[in-house]
């Protein structure tokens, strides 16, 4: 077996240099650079990752389970946390399960053979907690971290990063009350999805911090559909049925775009005979008309926060079990 | 060091049920399965996937390198591909590259020592061919397999998946006109993105197979934005300029979104002021008001392709050089 040595030896520089230039690590002209990988090809040295990973018994990958990467908000969390193990010099395994839980623990049983330092779950459907406990105990013996996004699984020894709902639906409610748009309704899954559950229950505290009357408040469930399929199909019913909400906080901009859609076409104006909040700011709901207030999930802090715990985790650390994530509102026209 | 026979021996089944439970592959009761996951950990049997990857020289994971993740049509692949590869049991390493040359050729360096099966890069931009062609030499000797997505790179002997852009030009076109909206301008990004020129020359290419009178037509070039941004920026300064344009073939959903923003923010009825066909027909654009005309990138089909191209590497047959992908307009109000 070709050995890092002698790919050093015939380029006639440095192990650490060979192990430099392999790594993509540190300032290497270009023509050593060139050399390096022409002997290394030539050689035939083979992936130095592999045996790396046999040495220490484990890989330089983090698997990221993603409930469904077509909705907005994790994609953006997608491309922030691959750049975050980036810099820690980890690789991203993406995973996306399309809200199945038999993917979810399908892919978990595979894990322990998969030479994996770690695994991020962002997914937000509820699942079953002690076979998840079971799963987390059985990583956690081979050295391997498992953090959870969107969902507090703390009690179950995962390290979590979460948003805070409470005050997150606290500035929705805040603007669309200041707007004088009431009662409200909250627009999302919370019979499915545990990180729609926490939204809702954000919403009632904060309503009843608030001293509201949440008797006057509705909630509009989504249950088949998805996304703004969802937002359309579940507002369209809610205003034909006939309603005196006048304002919705959305567990989405995809499902807040839905709403005003199905709205818009029943003749309302928005945001003023109904208003609406989404969640996640996404880009492109700046540029919808009635531009889409929302309230921002902050990507870059769970990014770092997923960082802090890899490395904490490379230096043996113990890991701080739960963080939480404050929101921002981001006002624009249609709340 | 524990062998797949230990963990099978101490399980009381066969090695073949310790392969078929840890790979995830196969019908096992779930009592046998839990049973062999146990005594797996327990006995600390490790990775054998890294051990497979070092018998077989190479492992079982694909990179895919992605140019901007935020962008819908980005995510949609990156679904399709994932579920795709795990189809032939293979992962799906993701990388980000957010349109930096840097960071698609530092990756390239780092590939023939990261033990991947592949890399698939769904990259617009342009290229150092030569470059390129370099790595593509490279990863083949290590029998790797390297596919473009979105840009013909056969002639640098990348077998590349594209899509035909005079027929997605055709389509929206045809749309145009037969609305009455006339002349057109396209939208979209020529100078730093391949697939954007091939975009555009699809554009002018169908422009003349219709025997339209191309001087009547304008290129509006986004520069520095990209996304929605782009599109409100350059759409408004030509209305702001004043222009006959009365049709807009954009390059992505994202910017037909921007554009029409920014022409309703003009006091401008779309589209019968001016009318707007998209690219990608992503979700949330039938949710847009007006809802996006787009012409359809076919996810399914590109993935579908990467698929065909990994199951004949496997099996050690030549790959396919050029495949070409058939649009279809999704036809909604905004054109």
């Amino acid at each position: 077996m070709v050995t890092l040595l002698d790919v050093a030896r015939r380029a006639r520089v440095s192990s650490a240099t060979v192990s430099r230039v392999l790594n993509g690590a540190g300032r290497i002209s270009e023509s050593t650079r060139r050399r390096v990988i022409e002997v290394a090809t030539h050689l035939g040295y083979q992936p130095n990752q592999v045996a790396k990973s046999l040495r220490l018994g484990r890989g330089r990958s983090v698997a990221l389970l993603i409930g469904d990467i077509e909705q907005g908000t994790y994609m953006a969390l997608t491309k922030r946390v691959q750049m975050a193990l980036q810099a820690l010099d980890l690789d991203l395994l993406l995973f996306n399960l399309d809200h199945r839980e038999d993917r979810l623990f399908g892919f978990l049983d595979r894990a322990p053979t998969m030479g994996l330092l770690g695994v991020v779950m962002a997914v937000p459907r509820r699942m079953d907690g002690r076979r998840l406990a079971r799963h987390a105990e059985q990583l956690r013996a081979q050295g391997m971290l498992l953090v959870a996004v969107g969902q507090r699984l703390n009690r179950l020894g995962v390290p979590s990063i979460v948003h805070d709902e409470v005050a997150g639906a606290e500035l929705a409610i805040d603007r669309l009350v200041a707007g004088g748009h009431w009662p409200l309704a909250y627009l999302g899954r919370t019979l499915t999805s545990a990180t729609g559950g926490a939204r809702y229950r954000g919403f009632r505290a904060a309503l009843a911090a608030r001293g509201a009357d949440a008797a006057a408040c509705e909630l509009w469930e989504c249950t088949d559909k998805y996304r703004a399929e969802a937002g359309y199909h579940v507002v369209g019913e809610a205003l034909r049925r006939g309603t005196h909400v006048r304002g919705v906080v959305a567990m989405s901009d995809e499902m807040a775009l839905g709403g005003i859609a199905a709205a818009l076409d029943q003749g309302l104006a928005v945001p003023r005979d109904i208003a609406f909040v989404g969640y996640g700011a996404l880009d492109w709901g700046g540029y919808a008309r009635p531009a889409l207030t929302s309230v921002l999930v902050n990507a870059d802090a769970v990014a770092e926060a997923v960082e802090e715990l890899f490395r904490a985790h490379r230096e043996a650390q113990e890991p701080r079990t739960l963080t939480i994530v404050q929101p921002a509102l981001v006002a624009r026209a249609s709340a």
